[in-house]
């Protein structure tokens, strides 16, 4: 048996996500396919974490297993050669057999992406979300701040992972910043895991603060009262990048 | 009579290219659509110049009549509103009515971006030419320069207006940059007019140098020749970016 981690970068639009599902084509299966083209190995390809409909990666990792050992530089231009222009291998490496794309990771880098301009530029517009309304910069610095530390984000996780996000829904977020850009913002989170749709149910939080329709002290509201149904609704996916995932 | 000056951006992936022609669908047809949808008047707008399929636009310029004024703001919204999101209004304001977007045209920027990874990220896929061959950046600099200043650039236009080109293709190149970006290069044009595809057939001749496949001196030496067919094969498309066009 043979181990190895991939690195992956994709665009999300034109897939249902991720992971494998019936009636729709994810990114797992369009690999899983061309690992098999490749190798003549039918692998499950475990990656770190979902990412749903329409976000993108720059740094997904996953890892799968050959009965045979694979000759790395044949197979990373074959994969890139076989595989469809918005999926793209970006490195392969033999793990320790022990390595585990999701039970290992350590930390996650998620960025997203806001167009603050009148009109979104052609080229942005599958990667970034179009705010219209005017933003006060400050209290999105403050929001922000109250969500670095460790908490319990059961307000801030979707339906998908509400049954375990009941059980254990505390994460720590190691930094939140709010980088200017030539369009407008880039919110960089750091954490050490993610719940479902947290980053963007968080980034819809600091647009309704910034907004100020909602006012400050209600995050540390919601942090208490543990219930999704308050929470304002998930920014789209089109602004999020997984861009890194950290193992020890 | 209310003459209009247009600047647009548009992805030309999707597009025929700019211009109206029958069977295939031109940024210049969906946007006159748009115009007629919002004022009721069927006017044809007239662009800077062609760009061609894949080409895309950061800064193109046209001009339309219409024989009502319009109210700009309200149009603004419309159009940025029914137009595809690969195709955006950035500014419309009122024209003299001797200003012609091609013919009052002084002065156009033209970016070309060049992959050098191994691998295109799958966000680049549809902005960025990739060269997988190894470039020595020195000679490329050196040919960028033999290409700067007045030249007859016939043997560096295409067909489409070799009869044009045959009468004038005297052409005044002001500035050929490479600059290093994250993933390789990016050529910035500017130049007083520019012929059918010469911005492209110019990349195409870099490439060679840069790759050792044609020496530094045939630059002068197709110069004189004043034959396309001597010529290198012209860069793709989804690398060229029409930046701006100057006015008096």
């Amino acid at each position: 048996m043979y181990k190895y981690k991939l690195t992956l970068a994709y665009d999300g639009t034109n897939y249902s996500g991720w992971q494998v599902q019936p009636h729709a084509t994810s990114i797992q299966e369009i690999l899983e396919k061309a690992i098999h083209t490749i190798t003549r190995e039918q692998v499950r390809l475990i990656g770190s974490g979902r990412t749903d409909a329409g976000v993108h990666a720059m740094g997904q990792v996953a890892h799968c297993v050959f009965e045979k050992p694979i000759d790395l530089e044949m197979f990373f231009k074959a994969m890139n050669g076989i595989l469809p222009y918005d999926i793209r291998l970006l490195d392969i490496v033999l793990a320790p057999l022990d390595f585990h794309a999701q039970k290992s990771a350590r930390r996650k880098v998620y960025h997203y992406h806001l167009c603050l301009q009148p009109v979104v530029l052609p080229f942005q517009r599958l990667y970034t979300s179009h705010v219209r309304e005017p933003l006060c910069l400050d209290l999105m610095l403050r929001a922000a701040q109250c969500f670095v530390g460790t908490h319990n984000f059961t307000s801030f996780a979707n339906s998908a992972s509400e049954g375990a996000a009941a059980k254990n829904a505390e994460r720590t977020l190691y930094r939140l910043d709010l980088i200017k850009t030539e369009q407008g913002l880039r919110l960089e989170f750091e954490g050490n895991g993610f719940l479902y749709k947290m980053v963007r149910n968080i980034v819809g939080m600091l647009l309704e603060v910034g907004g100020k329709k909602r006012a400050l002290d209600d995050i540390s509201r919601l942090f208490t009262a543990k219930d999704r149904r308050l929470a304002p609704k998930a920014a789209p996916a089109r602004g999020l990048f997984l861009m890194e995932v950290c193992y020890e």
